[in-house]
Order: structure tokens, then sequence, then C-alpha cells
């Protein structure tokens, strides 16, 4: 590989950008007209424009994204996250127009991105999956699945979606009680009346175990992330490693090695769990390209996850045996969000020992409105969780964005939290902590924070 | 200790507020009128002005200083480095006012401020010195000495400076030609003929060791550093681990150790050696402050050695054994440096993975005249030397720093200089490479580097 074009934006862009130069790898940055100005386009060493700022037209336009490689001589494609990087088609395109799709091949993304195939591929591997019944239409073939599963259960519709024909039942009473009403919901709503039923996973944990292979079959499980802080199925705060037991962690990491290599896996993916305790934890998806959070991996494993696709991708057999695999310290990563669009009329990033930040911003930097609303990444590393925890919440009383509004505040709360700090947390955690903040005045212990003091120069 | 007054600037102050905030323990800022509006000042829980922009008046005045902790309510005093760091004075007037100065006790201070105190120190604990004669009046003790020592030798006036009566001299004739000539010209010089003689260290490294040592007779050595990258004395790139073989690297911890545990040293420390090849390196003196380039030898042992100087003020006994202590990685240290005064109209830093970044600059920051030329510390880590270099390369490549000359071109050019890259370098090496500059056209490959491409927006 002798040039990447980037099919991606914002700090991931930038991330990949930084890792083709340590390389000596040439860069080609898209763009659509919005991001003109963008830190991406800035720091590739080429740039093409793809089209107007709507994501269907430009960064999810595989074309366009195809022509420009072709244009601009690029040998390879990195997707990054979202947009196309689980896009099974665009991965064939790539390999059809003699490109390097930077990431697993198409069948493997297409395999783990069909959900009842994705399943069958873990049950296989022995990898628990959420137990659930096949399509039910009459209330006493559901009471016996969900005997067989166990209550508490959740009935879903087969055709649902936003939580229509949806019920938690607790007990087969309930079952004879709600089944036809929530079949007859379904149906009005989907013309479909057939339900299902899945175990329902009380105020589990997020745990997901990232695997990196090569493409000559071997294999590497890099630790666990605890993903669980999470506001409108958005990650807010991840952390590695997670204080899962000793047991199960071992046993997912082999389990994923297992179901990596049996797929002919290649690149870096993630197996993301429900874990609820020991020895229970359910499968939930594969992801097959680079994660939002994997800085906090770096930090643990001292290892390059994105100079590592680049490796897989140029058919460099990973040097690394499982063994090498050393998780030291503790790392916490803060997704900051812009909560509107708006020009970045001042900005001070932390900085300093145990401190990374990873981000597109710059000052005068206008954010549009066309895209995520991740703008920073502030992660913390340290020797244990107590002070990777004082790291993250010095580094953020420190960060300045001026001129959008952001989600600064509340992360500042979430990580002052006493029961997060305590390690006392779940999936549900940050919509409790946002329920408690709406049925109380907040009477928080509010202080002048260092960065009102940057900002206004007051004590 | 509650509250502890910083009595620095710049990004060491920032530094140690970092350093205190995480372990919830409260910061008194001291500024002079010039340093205002630094960020140090912003940082801090409290600050105080303790006088004009003269150093004299501000960070030098001991009694300014002690006086401002005591009406602040500080309990102790972290003198960072440069300005009253390693005072003597300034320390016992600490204890006399019932305040904790964070550093070695006034004598310990004292004695390896005395250069005469602390050859002889380190002679009886074994540390090879340069060698050296006694003062000397005539030739053929002369002769006598610098056969004892082995030619060359160096000729120095013992009241001289600044290079007058200095001669290198390489055997004995050449003794006999000199020596009156060099006496006469030190006599007419300093009022002084006597002479004396040190051994010619040819083209040596800079090594450090650090130390880390608690009041209970703990001590522990972290590794060394290669500091041989130096310009008018100062150091502009520091590395560790350094490449000095793995038989003087044992012994000189073992002596760096030995040492401070005989001297009943307390809190961090750097021995400072001149390595010429294994087996023989010199003492040249030992800092008993935080040393600038202290964040290299945090990323390879994952240290934090701003939070151990204050627990060892706190007389809290170190935790970790020698053996405990390993050594991961590669780090490099470049100083920033504003080669004139003038407001910071434009800045972006580096981020991502690998790369830390000590500074107290903000845009808009006005930069004054009166203090030293350090504004930020680009550090870079990685697995190996390469990557680590690679890494450092590209951050360094992003920097902008618009409104202010600064050596960001110069620093660029060493990380690229083929001598360094390949490990090849002394404490000659900047000077050699200012002079090649000089005496060729300056042909080096010039791209368009990251940083001008991020500020015009120009491909």
């Amino acid at each position: 590989m002798k040039r990447v074009l980037i099919a991606n934006r914002g700090e991931i862009a930038v991330r990949i950008i930084r890792a083709c130069q340590a390389r000596h790898i040439q860069t080609v940055a898209v763009y659509s007209t919005v991001d003109r100005d963008a830190l991406h386009v800035r720091m590739a060493d080429m740039a093409i424009c793809i089209g107007p700022g709507e994501p269907q037209e430009s960064y999810l336009n595989q074309a366009r994204l195809i022509s420009a490689a072709q244009v601009m001589g690029a040998d390879a494609i990195h997707p990054g996250y979202g947009f196309l990087s689980e896009n099974a088609e665009f991965a064939q395109q790539c390999i059809d127009n003699h490109l390097i799709f930077i990431g697993p091949t198409p069948e493997t993304i297409a395999l783990l991105g069909d959900k009842a195939a994705a399943r069958t591929a873990m049950q296989n591997a022995n990898i628990p999956v959420i137990p659930g019944s096949p399509r039910l239409t009459d209330v006493q073939k559901a009471c016996q699945a969900a005997s067989n599963i166990g209550y508490p259960v959740m009935l879903k519709a087969v055709a649902g979606g936003g939580g229509k024909g949806m019920r938690i039942i607790n007990g087969e009473e309930e079952m004879k009680q709600v089944f036809s009403i929530a079949s007859e919901e379904a149906n009005a709503a989907f013309g479909n009346a057939e339900m299902y039923i899945e175990k329902l996973i009380l105020k589990p944990r997020h745990i997901e175990i990232q695997v990196l292979a090569d493409e000559h079959g071997h294999v590497l499980s890099l630790g666990e992330r605890d993903c669980s802080l999470q506001q409108y199925h958005q990650k807010v705060i991840e952390e590695a490693p997670s204080s899962i037991d000793v047991e199960s962690r071992a046993t997912l990491q082999q389990l994923a090695r297992n179901v990596t290599k049996t797929l002919g896996f290649r690149g870096v993916g993630t197996l993301e769990f429900l874990y609820c305790a020991p020895g229970q934890y359910y499968f939930m998806e594969m992801n097959t390209r680079i994660q939002v959070e994997h800085p906090v991996t770096e930090l643990i494993t001292g290892l390059d996850l994105v100079d590592a696709q680049l490796g897989v991708a140029n058919q460099e057999p990973l040097s690394l045996q499982q063994s090498d695999v050393q998780l030291d310290g503790h790392a916490i990563e803060c997704r900051v969000t812009a909560l509107a669009p708006g020009r970045v009329s001042g900005l001070h990033l932390p900085g300093g020992n145990g401190i990374r930040v990873d981000t597109a911003l710059y000052q005068g930097y206008m954010i549009p409105p066309n895209y995520d609303a991740l703008i920073a990444k502030i992660i913390a590393y340290g020797p244990t969780r107590a002070i990777a925890i004082r790291k993250l919440q010095v580094a953020i009383s420190e960060t300045v964005i001026m001129g959008v509004p952001t989600n600064l505040d509340f992360v500042d709360q979430l990580i002052h939290n006493a029961k997060w700090l305590d390690n006392q947390f779940d999936i549900e955690f940050i919509d409790e902590v946002v329920k408690n903040r709406r049925s109380h005045h907040d009477t928080s212990n509010v202080q002048t924070s260092v960065s009102s003091r940057i900002v206004s120069g007051t004590k």
C-alpha cells in the first residue's frame, strides 16, 4: 500500500491519517462541500471533494468514493467507522476495482451484519446468545417457550420496532393476559401478528472483546472494554479493562479468538456482549471495523490498532503471540459531543501525563450540522482505575470549547457520580442519572470549574 | 499537605497543578505582573501576585514567596525546576517558616550544589568523576599530572571562565610549549596564574540517571535518559532509554542508587554523566529537583514523578520495589522554544496515540520576554525508538504556533537527520548540524509540511 484513501471524516479520519503517516503511506482525504475546511482535509497529503453535505451524496456514495480513489491514484480504502465501514457491497466494490478494502472480506462483513446468521455462527462456536424463541402465533406455545427460557422475558413483534407490541412479561399468568393484546397491537401496527420471545437481560453491563487477526489465521484477543455508559444507544464513557470476573474474562477471550479464527476473520473486530454475572453473558453482535473507543484498548495493551489494520491489509503477519499481550493499567475515554452545530470560537484541550486527545477540532472550526455529534475523545490512562479517573476529572475540568454547546458538563457530572466511582453501574446507569436529575432539584456541589477559570481568568 | 504553593510558572507550574489536583491538594499559583494572564494562574485554585516581571523581584524573591505561602494558607511549596529549586537557603527558609519544601533537605541541596563537595561524595561512592589534577603552577607537575590522567587533556585556569587560558593538549611536547603561555594568559585575565588539568572527554553522550527516594531510605533508580542533543548548553531533544551498553546501564543504576541512599537523599534527583564507551563514563553533577525532561522517564516507567514528589514530601513510603520498575518502549521529547516574545495568534497542538503535550500555551497568550524560552514539550512514545521517532515526526509536522517565531523548523530538521535517526550522535551533534547548515546551502528535502497545510488549508 502506497496511498490510502480515507472514506471518512472527523477524528477517525485524523486518526487514520496519523497512522498512515507513521508508515510513510500517502493519504487522500475525501470531503463534502461542508467539510472543505475540516482538519482531515488539511492534514492529508491530497484531498478531493466528493459531493454535498448530505451523507448519501458524499461519504455514503460508493461510486464517488471509488472514482475518487481511482482519480487520486489510491491503492487502498480505509472506511473508518460508521458510514460504509460495515457495508459488504462497498467492500466488494473496492475489490472489483482493484482497491484494497481495509477490513474483512465482503463475505465476513455480510455474515456478521446479518443478525440471524451471526447468531447461528456464534452458537456454533459455543458462544451464548440471548435465549429466544422461534416465531409464535398462539399463547400456549408462548407460555412453553417462556418457561423454557425462564421468566422474565421480553415479548416482541417479529415485524416490530419502536416498542410497538413489546412487553416485559414476568410470569405465565401475565403471558396469558397479555399475549393476544400484544399480538393484536403488532398486527395493527405492522400488519403481522407474529411474535417472539427473548430472555429479558436485567441491568447488564455492555462488555466487548477486541480481536485482531491477520490474513494467515493468527488471532489475538486484546482484552475487553466496558461500554455500559450509554445514552440514546450511544456510548458516552468507555473503559478498559472492565470489572468482570476473571473466569468470564478468560472464557470470553478464548471464545472470541475461536470464532474469529473459525470465521476466517481478518483485521480488527469487536464482539459485543451483555454481561449479568459470572458465567452469565450473551452475545449481541460483532463489529467488523475499528471502534470509536479503540484508544482505551491501545492504552492498556500498548498496541496501535489502526497501524495493525494497515499491517493486516498489507498482508503482514502479526508478530505478537497471545502471551505477549499484556494488559497494564486502566484507561477511560469520554466522548465529547456537540449539542448543536456552530463555530468553535475558543478551544483549550487538556494535556500532560496520561492524557490523550483524539479530535478534529481547531479554534475557528465550523462544526457542520450534517454528521455525528462526536467532536473529541478525551482519554485518561493511569496504573489503576482510581488514578485514571482522577486524571480524567482533571482533564475534563481543563477542557474549554466555546461557541458550541457540548456535553462536557454532563460528562463531568457522570465522572463524579459516586456510584460510577464505586464501579457500580450497568447499561441503565445514564438513564437513571438523568431521571434522578429531573425528579430532584440539582443540588450537586457546583464549584468554579478549572475550565471556567481558564476562560475567564477569574478565581 | 492540603495546599501547595507553586513557586514557578509556565509548563512546569501547570504540570504540578495537575499532579496536585489528582491528589485533591489545593494549589496556589504565584505570578509576576507580566504573568497575570498565564495559564498556571488560571488553573490553580488560588493565585497571588508577587511582584514585577524581573525574576529577582518575583519568582526568585524568597521573602515574597514565603509571605505569599503564609498569606494564602499554604502548607508546602513546590519549587519546580530553575528559579529557587536548588537553592538551599530557600529550602531552609521554608523549614524555618513551617512550610514543607518539596525537595531534599537544605543540607543535601547545599552539598550537591557545591561542585567540589559533590565530586568528593561521588568518588567516595565509587562513582567515576572526570579525572583531574589539583592546582598547578609549574610545567613539570603539569606534565606528570597529565601523564597520570592520560592525553588528551584540557588545561584550564583555576579562576577561569569563558575559555580564557583554556587549551586542549594532546601530548607532553605540547604541554611544555603551551603551559606557560596559558598560565600567563590566565594571570592576565583573572589575576591568577594557577592552572589545573582535566581529562578531555571526546564527543561523549550526555546520559543521566533518574532516582527517586522516600524519607525512609528506600531508593529506586528509574532508568536513564540520553540528553546529548543540546544547543548553547540547553537540551533540545531527550530520549529514554538511551543506547548505552547494558553493563554500563546496570552499573550506573546501581551506583546511583547507592549514593542516593548514602546521601540520605529524598525526592527526585538526577545524576548527570558524560558517557564515552562501555565502562567509560564520568559524573558531572546531581540535580536535586524535577527535570524538564522527566516525561520521557514517566512514559517508559508508567510512573508519575511529580506525584511521587508529593507523596515523598507527604512522608509516604514508596510502594514499589526496584524489581517492579519495568522499562517499556521508547519516549522522545522535543523542547519547543519561542525565539522571541509575542502573542500566540494561532495554536494547534498535536494529539492522538502516543503523543503527550506539556505546555502552558493557549491561543491568544502573550509570551513575555522575561523568562525561559521553553513554551511546550512535545513527547512521543512507542514500542521502539523507530516508532517513537515516526510518531514524533508526525506530531511536530502537525504543530502550529502562529504569532511568535519558534524552533519548530529546527527541531523538525533534527528529527529527520540521518545520523540522529541512525542513533549516531553525541553532545556535539547540534553544533555540527548548525555548522554544516552554515557551510552548505540548505538543500534538505523541503516538503509542504502538514502544519503549513493546517494553517493555510492548501494542498
